[in-house]
């Protein structure tokens, strides 16, 4: 009943539409067409009737207003004057959000694709993506175990298929009984599935030794970016010299900056020091916290380990200086699982995030199966620990207004934390899957660095923790200039041309925060061996060649 | 070698952490234990070193930890003092968000299964949770299509299973080849992959009897929270009586109200007509935005429909003259797909959220399969209409930063919005389970209305759209003061009692908004038949009890 009457309406709805089109369309000028006030259109709107053909009268219509020029629309301002939400009209703090990892360049690589695709001749055959850390994108396996429970989780029916083994099975069915029904369809608990935040708990024992860790403080989350995003909208308050600041790493990786401009808090920098294989200092965030309470009220520091963009890896003495600065400054710890054995022993109130694009600390190996396994699946988790409860209730009201975190993200999760198992019929293949990816990046890591060494007005620090280099680059000053002129950032121009002429996608390290007067790019080494070395002479003959010529 | 240099530091920090912990311990009075201030604490911590047993010295400190009551703790407020971030001192906007359906009543019917499981004697067998439009945790089946397509894209080793039927291999290829290295594990492009993208505005086409629909305009989503908060995002801007205001119904559903309350927007509530089966007239609508306009800048016009909580379906008219007062008053208008094909004809901006706990207008049996589906893979999309290029711009960037919704997600949309078509293996049985599901949901409407509708003080409108009743309930004085005594609402005092008394679970009126002195409860109309009536039963003995017991 309540079914066929939508239907009527439906249907009603389309024949009106095609009759109102005609009418108001009838009723226009061309300038007006799309674009003209809707006031003056609603007043002249006749009433509607329910009589005449659709079909045509709509086609000719969408027809009409797909037919005008976008160029001819923001020309003549026709439309953005006439519309309710305009580029002057929005909230500003959107409009300061910046990020690379998905900006122009990338956007500029996707054009040549479809270029390529339509034919179009250029001077190279494909463009390769090093601008981001998607193994799986980069022709990376997946775990197989991994995918047999999705598809288990996915499709119940196949736990009755013999060629599927035994502990997947088990594993599959564990999920599925935490979950509403029995199915992955149902909504989870918004903190995260229980027995997944339960696994996920152990891990971090394990990991830590038998520190005790209690499962109330886990939350799953849909990636890293909403766990981050969530605890600094927590931190966010006060106006002018009282707004909350955030000190981040420069270079840093772009979610920070971009989260921080959308909630309005005040970036503070503090600089790793590339000489030092972009080790951290104190005396560097004293300096940035120092300056920052001139002009706004720090009140968390953000630590990324392994670091991205940068690869580095902080030293244990580092780990222990950074514990007591946050504590003395009283600011509140965002950073990586490595830090959290270290925070029991300050008190100190920390969140700790895990995400599908970084890496475990003290199991780099395992790490990289993790990221290699979750990109696309939107997992991770945070732990919060020593967090005022009435705080913590706030974090947990908030996170329930999205429902919940994707439930097979969710499964994954509990794979990553629980792997197989010695004894277990899928260990053997795990072992020998995980070992054969880990083997390949840490010779890719090493590649990398090697042959980017060897080019002049290149410099590499080791990739240590992450999946990206970050080598400084040479600018000659004739193409600063250049680049200057034409508004652009230089190593953004030196990365648009090496796209252009190359077909490899980087990122400049402008997108990331960077010394004045140094350049970088970020690259990943992802892309499999026999690729990635010709990607890196790519880069070098191009680095030689651009040098040259603006020289 | 990076691996092993991660190895050599996560041990170290092991022991630095036991040693470390030991020394604090030692030097620190129970009060200060876990609460005392970081600052002094951290001046006192001796420097680490690297002997003694991790096990016994970590269990002990945790076990301290967690050994103190948390009453006390609050209590005394020594943590809560010592804390950077605490209730005080934390973002205001985020207190003010509030999300009924994940609320106090739900997180007590979850204590009370615990107890059920611990074993406790209670008036009932088991708590059902009927606050929720959770298809699949109310024992609903899965369509087996798309659950198929999903094993196959989880772990395409299945495409040579025989036992998998042609047209779902197939669909799983098309998608698999869409996504980064052929793997649902990779990253797709920010607004969603391109394919799906496709299909969907081809459904939209199919379904709007021809009018075009750009791909380019077509976003997918982390269920429709993400799209909604997103456009809202874009939306809120100034300050003062210059600060944005959005218009949403009342009842509405509250993700509405806790966006607004997080971005700091000003909530414009409008009334729904309960006499008139919760109609949306335009005078209210009116009466609404002169009275905002004195306090806020009212900017965009919400519309739920088919409504949530309350089930109804808006009629033709009402569509045309809400298209007409938002062209006029010149609001962005934030509504579901039902509108779309209206809105060319006025030029108006507009964006149309599709989500998975919502209904597509005009083909309600197809879209509560959707519902039954996607709850827990959290997809979505949103269309967006006559948006400025800028801005389109502008939102493009700020979905990029949490680079792309889930994949599994995006997947499963894709199978909703392209079904098994006639003539293929599996269309037989893709029609005979979505009947099936479906009539037995016209059913549960109707016996749902008719039950309640023989209760003396409770009155309950058709449920036309929605999978929700949300019947109007009489309170009787002395519980309305017993109640207000206690500092809750009247109905949020009626559903804990039921809640207590009978195991089930509702969502109170008051945590959608409703008329003073008018109260309410959501129920779903999802648990299975046999189950629904007894649920419906026992709801009936309460309210006679409760009526008695304060009358």
């Amino acid at each position: 009943m309540s079914a066929a009457r939508m239907q009527v309406l439906s249907s009603r709805n389309v024949r009106l539409l095609s009759r109102g089109r005609n009418e108001v369309f009838a009723g226009r000028s061309g300038a007006q067409r799309p674009g003209g006030d809707p006031r003056t259109r609603s007043l002249t709107c006749p009433p509607l009737s329910s009589s005449s053909s659709p079909g045509r009268a709509l086609s000719s219509l969408s027809a009409t207003r797909r037919g005008l020029p976008k160029e001819k629309m923001s020309e003549n301002g026709i439309m953005s004057r006439a519309k309710v939400l305009t580029i002057d009209t929005m909230n500003p703090t959107v409009k300061k959000v910046e990020y690379a990892v998905r900006g122009p360049i990338v956007q500029r690589a996707v054009e040549l694709e479809r270029e390529l695709s339509e034919g179009m001749k250029k001077p190279f055959a494909e463009v390769i993506k090093a601008n981001i850390g998607d193994a799986h994108a980069m022709g990376q396996q997946p775990i197989t175990f991994f995918r047999q429970v999705l598809a288990l989780c996915s499709y119940p029916e196949l736990l009755s298929d013999s060629t599927f083994p035994e502990d997947a099975k088990s594993r599959a069915c564990r999920i599925l009984q935490s979950c509403g029904g029995n199915s992955m369809g149902s909504y989870s608990a918004s903190q995260g599935i229980d027995s997944v935040r339960q696994d996920v708990a152990r891990y971090i024992e394990r990991r830590d030794g038998g520190v005790a860790c209690d499962p109330d403080n886990i939350y799953l989350t849909t990636g890293a970016s909403d766990g981050i995003v969530t605890m600094l909208k927590l931190l966010v308050c006060g106006e002018g010299t009282t707004r909350t600041g955030v000190m981040i790493p420069i270079p840093q990786y772009p979610l920070y900056s971009a989260a921080l401009a959308e909630l309005g808090a005040v970036q503070i920098n503090y600089f790793l020091n590339e000489e030092k294989c972009w080790s951290l200092d104190i005396t560097e965030l004293q300096r940035a916290v120092n300056e920052a309470r001139q002009y706004c009220n720090p009140r968390a520091l953000c630590i990324i380990n392994p670091g991205n963009p940068t690869g580095q890896v902080q030293s244990r003495q580092c780990i222990e200086d950074v514990i007591r600065f946050a504590a003395k400054e009283r600011l509140f710890l965002m950073a990586d699982e490595v830090y959290q054995d270290n925070v029991y022993a300050e008190g100190l109130e920390l969140a700790s995030f895990h995400s599908t694009s970084k890496c475990y600390m003290g199991d780099l190996r395992f790490s990289l199966s993790l990221c290699f396994v979750l990109c696309g699946f939107r997992g991770g988790y945070m732990e919060i620990i020593n967090m005022d409860d009435e705080v913590k209730d706030q974090l947990t009201k908030l996170l329930s207004v999205r429902l919940c975190p994707p439930v097979p993200g969710q499964a994954l999760m509990d794979l990553v934390v629980n792997p197989p198992q010695p004894g277990e019929p899928s260990y053997g293949s795990f072992i020998k899957e995980r070992t054969a990816t880990l083997s390949a990046l840490a010779e890719k890591a090493k590649l990398t660095e090697q042959v980017l060494n060897t080019v002049q007005g290149i410099s590499c620090n080791p990739v240590q923790g992450a999946m990206y280099s970050f080598p400084r680059i040479t600018i000659p000053e004739k193409a600063v200039k250049e680049a200057t002129e034409t508004g652009q950032q230089p190593d953004m121009f030196y990365c648009m041309k090496m796209l252009e002429e190359t077909g490899i996608c980087l990122v400049p390290g402008s997108g990331f925060g960077q010394k004045d007067g140094t350049y970088h790019f970020r690259m990943t080494i992802l892309p499999p061996t026999d690729k990635l070395k010709i990607l890196l002479n790519k880069v070098k003959e191009f680095h030689q060649r651009f040098t040259q010529q603006y020289s």
